[in-house]
C-alpha cells in the first residue's frame, strides 16, 4: 500500500455530482430528441481488437490509439532479435492485441459488419460514449471524452440530411441556445470547383487553403493556393467560389454558373438543394427557423466525406464549433462489407457543457439532487423522523435524515454544501404537535406543516 | 484498410438497441433508488495512474488489471540489461504508467481523498460505469462489465445499513422481482467467533469452511476445519454456529450466548440489532416487509469488510448473488487520509438483465423505440407525409418517414423488424380526404383517422 497523493492520470477528469448532473441534462435532452426520430442506442466495448482500429485514422491518428498490453508473459511472443533492437514500433503487435476505442465511427462500421444478419437497414443509431485519444492535453482537450453521434447507415435519401439540420435546431434549442449556424456544403461542390479549375488532385489544397478565408484575408488564400500548386489563371477561376457571398439561393446560382461543366459539382448542389427543399416541407409554420448556411468554405473530414458536410457554431459564445458531420458513401468498405452508404452527425458535449456553463443556461433543476433533510438532534427526534423519512421518499421526493445527532450548524451547513434547499427540523415542540419546522434554505423563511402538508408543497 | 472479418475483442460485448433499452431500464430504475435515499452520481475516468491501483486488489487482482502502453517509444525507458533479461514483470513499470479500471471502490477512495476539500461529508456517491479485468472469459464472466455502485463515506451511523437494505428492496421491487432475500452478516460477530475458539488467526479459515456448508454439509466443513488446524475441541464449540437456526432474533440470542466472552462479537451482535431497529422504526404499514436473513456464513469480502456484510440472492431463479457489500473502517488509508470509514453496497446489472430475462419481467415500454412509421409510396406522398411527421414529433411521439420509396412489403418488415408497433399508409385516397390509414401491426387492424386523431390515440 502506497501512501503517495493520488492524482488523475494526464488529460482525464472526475466529474462531481454537480457536473454530472449537468452532464447528463445534455445528454438525456440531445438523446430524447434523437429517440424522437427513429435513432435507437447501441453501446459498443473500449477495448477493440488492434487490428480493428488501425490504418482507420491515418498514420498521426494510429500513434494517438491507446494500445493495451497483453496479460500476463507478453514478452513471450517477442523474439529475441527483436528485443536486441528494441524497437517500439517493431515490438508493439507482440505485446499487444488490443486498444481503446479512438471514435465511435469505426466501432459502428464494425457492428454492423458483424450484425449485419440482425440489423433492419436503414439502420438507425445513436452512441453515446467515452473515446481515447493519446494527444497531448491542453485547454478543453481530453484524452478522455465522450462523443455523442448520431448515424444512419444504407439510405441514400437527403431526408436523412434535412432530419440531420432538424436533430441540431431541435436539440440545441431545448438546450436553450438561441443563436447558432448550421453550416452546410457538399463535397461534390469541391470536387466540381477542383474539377473545372483543371487540378482534381488538388482537391485537399484547395480547400485548405479556401476554408482559411477568415483567418488569412483573401491575399493570404492566394498565396497559399500559389504555394499549393495552383496558377494565378486556376485562382482567377476560383475567386467568385472563394468570394461567395449573398443567400443560400444566390450562392447556389452562382455555383450553378461555376460548374455548369462538371457533372459531379451539379449533383452536388441537386443535393443540398433537395435538402432545403425537405426542410421547406417539415417546418412547421411555427417553428424557428434553422439558420442554415451554405458555406463552401466548409471541409471538415474531406478524405472521408463524399455527400453533405455539416458543422454547427454558436454565435452568443466565442468557441470552435459544437457538432459536424456529413455523408460517406462506404462505411463500412473498411471492413469488406460493400455499397453501404452512411450518414452522420455528432455532438461536441463538452463545448456544449462550457457554453451553458458560460450562457448561464442550466435549469435549476440541473442542480437537484436530494431535496429535504431531516435534521437529527437526538435519539428520540432520530427514531421520530424514520416512518416520516420513508412517507416523503413513498412520495418521490428525494429525502435525507442526519445520519447522527451532529451539532445543527453542521447538519445546516451539509445542507448548504449539497445544495439541498429544503431542512425538516425536528425537536421536542414538533414531536408533540406533529407540526414540523420546514426550513426554505434560500430565503431563511420557516413555517410549521404537518408532514402531508409539507409533501404536498415540496411536490409542487 | 484491411478486409479481415472484424470481431470483437475476447470477453467483450456490443449492445444492440433492444438489449440497449434493456439495461437502461434497469440502470434508470436503480439510480432513481439510490437518488431518493441522497445519493448523487460521479464518474472517474477508464484510466487511472497505475500506482492507484496496482497493491489494491492482492496479487491475483494486480495481474488481472488491463495496463496501457505508454504512447511513443514505450522502449526507451527500459535499459538494456533489462531487454536482454525479458522479464515481461520487471519491464511492465517501464513501458506503463496507465491501467483501466478494476473496480469502482479505488477510484471512490482516489476520489475522496483528491477532492476532500471539495466534498461534504458524509459523502453519498453512486457510480453506474464499466470496469475491465483480464479474466478468463466464460459464461457470464465477461472483460467487460458494468458496475453499478452507492457507498458513503464519512458517517458511522448504522442508519446508513438500513438504507442499504431498503435500496436492495425498493430497487429489486421496482424492477418486479417478488422473492428474494437480503442476507446480513457482521464481520465483528465472525471475528468473536474465532476469537472465542481461540484462533483469532484462522478467521479466515473458518469462514471460508463454514461458508461451504450448503454445497458439502456439516461432516464436509469438520473434515475441512481439521485440515486447516481447527481441533476437534474447536469444533464442537463452533457446532452451534455452524448450524445456527431459527428466527433472526433466536439466531442472535444463540450467538449472544456463544459470544458472551467476546467483546468484539457483541459489538456486532449490537450492530445487527441496530440496523433491525432502524428498519422495523423506517417500514410503512403497507410496505413489503424485506426477506432479511442473518446468515453466519456470509463472508464475502472478508479482508476488506470490518462491520455489516449483505448479499442478495434471487429465489425465483437458480443465479449466484445479484448484489452485495458492507462496511469498510479504513476506505481512503490506502491513500493516506486515515479515519474515514465507509459502506457501500452494488448491483450486479448483467446477472439482474439475465433474472428479469428469464423471468420476462421487462416492460413493454422497455422495448419502444419509433412508435409510428409512415409509409413512403411515391414523391407526392412523401411530400404529403413531411409537415406530418413533424406534427407527430412536436407531440413527442417517436416518428419515422421511410426514406424511400421502397416497395411496401420491404417498408412492413423495417417496421416488424424494428418493432414498430404502428404504420401510417398514405396513398393517393388518404391524400384526397386527409384521412390517413393507421395499421396496428400487432392485430392487423386498419382504420381511417385525422393525424389529430392519430396524434391522440398514440398518446394515449
Amino acid at each position: 500500500m502506497s501512501n503517495i497523493k493520488p492524482s488523475l492520470a494526464k488529460g482525464t477528469r472526475d466529474f462531481s455530482p454537480q457536473e454530472m448532473v449537468k452532464r447528463n441534462y445534455i445528454f438525456d435532452t440531445i438523446k430524447t430528441v434523437f429517440k424522437k426520430y427513429g435513432y435507437a442506442e447501441i453501446q459498443t466495448p473500449a477495448m477493440e481488437n488492434l487490428a480493428t482500429l488501425t490504418g482507420k485514422y491515418g498514420d498521426e491518428g494510429d500513434k494517438l490509439i491507446f494500445k493495451i498490453l497483453n496479460s500476463g508473459d507478453f514478452l513471450s511472443k517477442v523474439k529475441p532479435e527483436q528485443m536486441a533492437q528494441a524497437n517500439s514500433n517493431a515490438i508493439t503487435s507482440s505485446i499487444s492485441e488490443k486498444a481503446l476505442r479512438y471514435d465511435l465511427t469505426v466501432p459502428f462500421a464494425r457492428y454492423v459488419v458483424m450484425h449485419q444478419n440482425d440489423i433492419a437497414l436503414p439502420f438507425k443509431r445513436f452512441q453515446v460514449q467515452p473515446v481515447w485519444r493519446a494527444d497531448r492535453p491542453q485547454k478543453g482537450r481530453y484524452r478522455e471524452f465522450y462523443q455523442c453521434d448520431v448515424d444512419v447507415v444504407g439510405s441514400d435519401s437527403l431526408l436523412n440530411e434535412a432530419e440531420f439540420v432538424l436533430i441540431y435546431q431541435e436539440a440545441l434549442s431545448n438546450l436553450g441556445l438561441k443563436d447558432f449556424t448550421i453550416k452546410i456544403n457538399n463535397r461534390k461542390i469541391l470536387s466540381g470547383i477542383a474539377e473545372v479549375v483543371g487540378k482534381p488532385e488538388l482537391i485537399v489544397d484547395m480547400t485548405v487553403a479556401i476554408d482559411k478565408l477568415d483567418k488569412i484575408g483573401l491575399e493570404g488564400v492566394i498565396k497559399e493556393l500559389l504555394e499549393r500548386g495552383f496558377t494565378e489563371a486556376d485562382i482567377e477561376q476560383l475567386k467568385p467560389v472563394i468570394l461567395l457571398e449573398g443567400s443560400n439561393t444566390e450562392k447556389l446560382n452562382s455555383l450553378r454558373a461555376v460548374l455548369s461543366a462538371s457533372a459531379t459539382g451539379l449533383k452536388g448542389i441537386e443535393e443540398i438543394e433537395q435538402v432545403f427543399e425537405y426542410l421547406a416541407g417539415m417546418l412547421m409554420p411555427e417553428a424557428p427557423k434553422p439558420d442554415l448556411e451554405l458555406d463552401i468554405t466548409l471541409a471538415r473530414g474531406l478524405n472521408y466525406y463524399t455527400g453533405c458536410i455539416f458543422e454547427v457554431k454558436t454565435n452568443e459564445v466565442a468557441m470552435g464549433s459544437i457538432g459536424g458531420g456529413g455523408r460517406y458513401d462506404d462505411l463500412t468498405g473498411m471492413f469488406g462489407l460493400k455499397g453501404l452508404t452512411g450518414a452522420g452527425i455528432s455532438f461536441g458535449a463538452d463545448r456544449i457543457y462550457d457554453v451553458l456553463q458560460e450562457l448561464n443556461l442550466f435549469p435549476e433543476s440541473a442542480a437537484a439532487g436530494t431535496k429535504v433533510l431531516i435534521s437529527n438532534f437526538d435519539q428520540d427526534a432520530e427514531r421520530y423522523a424514520l416512518p416520516i423519512l420513508q412517507q416523503l421518499r413513498n412520495a418521490s421526493i428525494a429525502t435525507e435524515l442526519y445520519p447522527s445527532s451532529a451539532k445543527l450548524k453542521k447538519q445546516m451547513s451539509y445542507a448548504d454544501d449539497k445544495g439541498i434547499p429544503f431542512v425538516i427540523l425536528i425537536g421536542s415542540d414538533e414531536m408533540q404537535t406533529g407540526l414540523l419546522t420546514l426550513k426554505d434554505m434560500q430565503s431563511g423563511k420557516q413555517q410549521k406543516l404537518t408532514t402531508i402538508a409539507i409533501i404536498d408543497l415540496l411536490k409542487r
